[in-house]
């Protein structure tokens, strides 16, 4: 499962470029890390939201690729609730019910600064399986 | 004002990486385009969903910032109704209501194949106006 | 398309207890009335914002019947933008997308006091077509 | 805590209507139930969508009430996962995190049928502190 995640995360070209590591992948669950390039601000110099819910869409959907295979995302919700700014972004992503027709799935982001770990954004994901069941 | 979004929006490291382009601000509306780039595709090769929530969280900031200045956005959610495919993609913001602690504004996100323009995603967000107007 | 609407209305106990009406409905719209009463209200006396709900839910449900038959809602969201006062509110909904495993709609809840009409909510539904297409 | 979130829950017609009965309140948590009856059904019987909003709205606001006293909702979602069917719901609530102008809260909604507990939908919420701390 670890290993289908890294091949699907290394399939991603934008994933490429924000250097998405995954670094956890369990039945229903998955966790990813991204270290933090100035190219990734917003006008503030905080993470941009469109990094914030790239990170939290992605960990929603490799969650939901453990348990439903290829998955493509219908909605996804974000809550910012404390300014990204970090050294190093960690996101965790559970599945909270697997449909067959929908996989509903929950994220949290976490900015790491000199090892203190602090949540910054929550969010959801609703996931749609596809046919093609190529990635598991 | 379209002067103002476009100097916030050459503040932002993330926007000028994407490309992203001012190209309309009205009171309570703003227009963004950018030019896809293959770095920008999830695994299948369709624009990113944190691409996707770039453009529009950043449009409805945008919208937002016209009637309520400096901005940060709090909430934002997006639906993806279709395949997000195009060599152009054109975001459109406009605010549904600006209150003092709150702004509620809604976005659409359109794919440009050959002039072509195919809506690929709507998004809804909250902006919470921040003490210090700088950028107004 | 009407006449069905206004039968699966009365079906639905919560709608006939609420006294919702179906007022309108052509392809991928529909609209609701409720008049006020005092047990629908929250400690301040706004209209409670499960009612909102409902009314919201309800009507971007029957937008999606017209389009694609019997529909269980999945995801729902709200914004309240302005205090829910009014003597009747008027719930409009319309489809955004409507594919074969989620239909997008959106809805406007309008609050009307001595004729005068205000913009209360906001809502966004997914909708999950189910496969005894009995309603229409 | 535990009175004065009693206290308002008494004072909201609706919640009286649906017999909303407060069970649990700690800092940042609270829990609320309600018996199922005829009158609260959708079309096919479930609980109507309105009803669970109400139920995770309300419980969302308690828990957020018990750490920012009088608040109000803006926004609010609801992730429908599994047929609302059951003798009593549940709803539990707990707050995210507390700003001085938002608080963003989750909460989870439990259908009981005899004794067995099934997790029948998720929700969040944004509720804004309002001036008057009246209820706390």
């Amino acid at each position: 499962m670890f290993d289908t995640l890294k091949i699907i995360n290394d399939t991603a070209a934008f994933n490429r470029w924000a250097g998405f590591e995954v670094t956890r992948a369990e039945k229903g669950e998955a966790e990813l890390r991204m270290h933090w390039r100035n190219e990734m601000g917003q006008y503030s110099g905080f993470l941009h939201a469109g990094m914030v819910a790239a990170l939290l869409d992605t960990v929603c959907g490799f969650a939901a690729a453990t348990v439903s295979g290829r998955v493509l995302a219908s909605h996804f919700s974000v809550n910012c609730i404390a300014p990204a700014v970090g050294q190093v972004f960690i996101a965790s992503g559970k599945v909270v019910k697997a449909g067959r027709k929908q996989v509903f799935a929950s994220g949290e982001l976490y900015a790491d600064t000199d090892g203190k770990r602090k949540l910054v954004a929550t969010g959801n994901a609703i996931l749609v399986p596809v046919e093609t069941s190529e990635i598991t």
